[in-house]
C-alpha cells in the first residue's frame, strides 16, 4: 500500500523530504504518461470542493489535475451562494460533501479548518489554503518547480521577495523548504516583514536572512520568488498605496542575476514583475503553474489509489 | 421496457406503494454494484439542471448521483446570472436545456412549474423541488431511509417535527406515506401548523395526529423527522424569533425515545439538532443524505435506461 | 491532417464557402454517429471557457456540444467573482487557462480580444462573441440551419429584423452569407440600422438593400431571421421603449410569407416572436438552438483531432 492513500494533505510540516521526493517522482510519472493512460488513474473518481474563501485558480488547477487523470470534479466554488448562508455549520457541509466525493478539497479564511475538517470526514480532506499560513499544495507545486527547473533543491540560494506578512504562500514554502540545505533572503518592505512569531518555527529549521533592498545580493541568488502584495490583506489602502510597486521586478533588475537564476510566482500577478521579463529563459512562473496541475494530479492519484500508479 | 423510461418526476403523489418499492429494489442494487459497474448505468449522459431558486445541497445531491452512474451535469445553477436576466420565458429556457441534455431537473418557486416544464420538455423533467408541496425526489430518499433502516414502513409511528407550514419536504412526505399503514404525529407550534388545505387531500390516506409539545408520546415513536426553521419564509423576523429553537432535539429528548428509534433529518440543519446526538446510533440524517445520492442515481438510471439497469 | 486542427477560431471573415461546407458536412457526421462513438472524438479533452460577458446560452451550447463528443469542460463563467478581480491581465489568465485544457473559449467586451488572446494561448482559441461585431460560432449555426432547413443557401432572399446596431451576431451572420450569392433585406428601425461603417466592408461582398417597415416585400423572403432589441446595449432606456415591440413577428405577419419560409433567431427571445409562432412548421430557432451544439461539436472535433473524425 502507498504511503499516501486515504491520507489527508493538511500542512506542509507534515511532508518530510523524503516524501517530497516520492511525489516529485510520481509527477515525473504523470508527465511522461500518454494522456490516455493518465485518465485511468483516477477514472470515475470524484472530487469535491468547498470554497469559504474565493480561489478561482486554485480551484480550476484542482479541477483540470482531476479531469487529466480521469476524475470529474463537483461542489461549491462560492460559499456565498450557498446552503451555508441558511446557516448550516462547516462541520456538516464538510460530513455532506464526504458523502458527495471521493477526496475534499477545502479552502478557508481559518486556521486549523483543514484538520478539523479531516476529523469529521470519511474521505480524505485537502487543504487549498487555510488562515494565515498554510497552502501545502502550492508549496509543493513551487518545491517540484524549483527541483525541475534546477535539477536539484540543495545548496541553492534563494530569494523571496514582496508581502512576506500576509502571504500564506511564503510561509507553506519556507515549511517546505526547511527539508533542504538551502540558504534563504526574504525581501520585503519592513511593514511587510515575516511575522516573528512564525520565524521563530522556522528559524529551527530553515537559514535565511533578511533584507529590505531587492538589490542587494541580487547576484547571488538562483531563484527568486516573487509574490503579489495583497491589497485586500491590508487594514487600510493608503499603507497598502506606499508600498505597491516598490519590488517590481523588470529586466533591469535580471541582468543583475545570475544567466541561469530562475523567476517564480505563486499567481495571479498584478505588476510585481514586469511582461517583458516573460518572454526571457529565466521566467518560470507559468511553467510553475502548469507543473501546479501534474503535482496536483499525482496528489489525487496517490492518495485515491491503495497501490499507487 | 421499464415503466419509468423517460417519465417526468413531477409529484410524489403519482407514486404508488407497488412503485416506490420498485425504485427501492433498484437503489439497493445500485448500492450493491462496485463502482465500475455503476458507472455503467449513464455512461456519457448528460443531466441538465435549472435552478430557479438556488439549492447546492439538492443540486449537489444529483450531480453527485450523476456522476456515480457514469453520467455527467450542466446548468445553471443560479438562474440570477443567466439569460433569464434579459428576459427569456422558462418555457424557452426548458425548451434549450432539453436540447442540452438527456434529463432536465427544475428548481422552481411556483407550484405546477415542473408540470408546465414537462410539457414542453422532449426530455423527461425532474422537479427537484417546487411551490410549497412538491420535493418528490426528497420524499423517495426519507422514505427510502425509514425502510432501510427500520426494515419496513408498514406499522411504524412517525414523529414529523417543526416547520410543517412553510417546509415543502413535509408535505411531500406526508403524501409519500400516505401509501403505507402509519400512524403520524405532527408536532409543531401553533404558528407553523400544517396548512389546512392541505390537511384535506392527506387526511384522505393518511392518518394523523397533531400536538404542539414535542415531549408528548414522544417515547412511542419509531422515527423523529426533524425540519429547520426556515427563516426565509417568515413574513416578519420577530415570529421567527419566537419559535426558533423551541424544538431543539437533544440528548435528553432522545433518552425519552425507543432505543431503537431513529431521528432524520432533510438538512441543512442549523440547530434543531444538537451535535451531541450525531454520534448516537439513532442519528440517521447523514446516512439519509447518503441514501439520497443513491435513490437519484436509481431515478436517473431507470428514467434513461429504457430496459434498467 | 485536417485544415481545422489546432487553428484558432477568430473571425467569421476567416471562413470561405469552401471551409464552411466542410463543417457543415462534419455537422451532418456528428448528427448520424450513434452517442457511443460521437462520445469518442473528444474523449478526455478538456474545454477551458472565460467568460468576461455574461452569456449562460453560449457557455452550455459549448458545454452541451463538448460532452455529446466525450470531453469535459471547466472554466470561469463569470470573471467577476474570479482572480482578475485581484487585478489579473487577461493575457495572464488566458496563459493560465491553455495549461489547464485543451481549447480555450473566450467570451469578451471588446473587438480583438480573441485575437490577442490567439496570440498568447498554446492552445486553440475559440471566440464565443467579443465586441460589437464578431461571434463566429453563431454564424456558422446559422449558416448550417438555413442550409439544413432549406437544403441550399444561394439563391435565397433572406431578412434580417430587429436590432441591427447593436447585435454582434448580424455582423457575424452578414459576414458569413458574403460567401454565398443571397439576397439580403435588412429591416429595422432608423434608430437601429445597420452601422454605416460595418456596412462598407460587408457591401462590397453581399447585396443587400435596408427598409424600416417589415410588412414590405415580406412574401418574398424565404428566411426571416429576427434579432433581440437588447435593452442592455442602449444608452437610454426611453430610446429602448420607443422601438421595442415595433417589430413583433406573430401569425399575422406569417400569414403573409411563402409557406416554405422559416423563422430563425439566436435566442434567448423577448417577444419579438409571439409564442403561437412556436408551433408552426416556419419556426426553426429551436432547431437552429440543436444545431448550435452539434456544429460547435464539429468545430470541437476538428480543432481537437489531427486527422479529423
Amino acid at each position: 500500500m502507498n504511503e499516501f492513500y486515504q491520507q489527508d494533505i493538511i500542512s506542509i510540516k507534515d511532508y518530510t523530504k523524503e516524501k517530497l521526493e516520492k511525489i516529485f517522482t510520481f509527477t515525473d510519472k504523470i508527465m511522461n504518461l500518454d494522456p490516455i493512460s493518465r485518465r485511468e488513474i483516477c477514472k470515475g473518481k470524484t472530487l469535491g470542493y468547498l470554497f469559504y474563501e474565493p480561489s478561482t485558480r486554485t480551484r480550476l488547477s484542482f479541477d483540470s489535475a482531476m479531469a487529466s487523470v480521469g476524475g470529474s470534479s463537483l461542489g461549491i466554488s462560492n460559499i456565498e451562494s450557498s446552503s451555508t448562508q441558511k446557516g448550516e455549520s462547516l462541520a456538516d457541509t464538510v460530513k455532506i460533501m464526504s458523502i458527495y466525493s471521493d477526496a475534499l478539497i477545502l479552502r478557508h479564511t481559518l486556521d486549523g479548518s483543514s484538520r478539523f475538517a479531516a476529523e469529521i470526514s470519511d474521505k480524505p480532506v485537502i487543504n487549498a489554503g487555510s488562515g494565515t499560513e498554510e497552502h501545502p499544495t502550492q508549496a509543493i507545486q513551487d518545491l517540484f518547480t524549483i527541483k525541475k527547473e534546477k535539477k536539484k533543491i540543495d545548496g541553492l540560494k534563494i530569494g523571496i521577495v514582496g508581502d512576506l506578512k500576509y502571504g500564506r504562500t511564503v510561509y507553506s514554502l519556507l515549511h517546505g523548504l526547511g527539508n533542504y540545505d538551502v540558504d534563504v533572503r526574504l525581501i520585503s518592505p519592513e511593514s511587510l516583514k515575516i511575522r516573528t512569531d512564525s520565524v521563530y518555527e522556522i528559524k529551527k529549521k530553515l537559514d535565511f536572512t533578511e533584507a529590505t533592498n531587492v538589490e542587494d545580493h541580487i547576484d547571488e541568488l538562483d531563484v527568486l520568488y516573487v509574490t503579489r502584495i495583497q491589497k485586500e490583506r491590508f487594514p487600510d489602502e493608503e499603507e497598502y498605496l506606499k508600498v505597491k510597486g516598490s519590488y517590481v521586478v523588470g529586466l533591469d533588475l535580471l541582468k543583475q542575476m545570475k544567466s541561469d537564476s530562475i523567476i517564480l510566482h505563486p499567481l495571479p500577478r498584478i505588476d510585481e514583475i514586469s511582461t517583458d521579463v516573460d518572454n526571457t529563459p529565466n521566467a518560470k512562473y507559468f511553467e510553475q503553474a502548469e507543473y501546479g496541475k501534474h503535482t496536483r494530479a499525482a496528489l489525487l492519484g496517490l492518495t485515491l489509489n491503495e497501490n499507487g500508479f
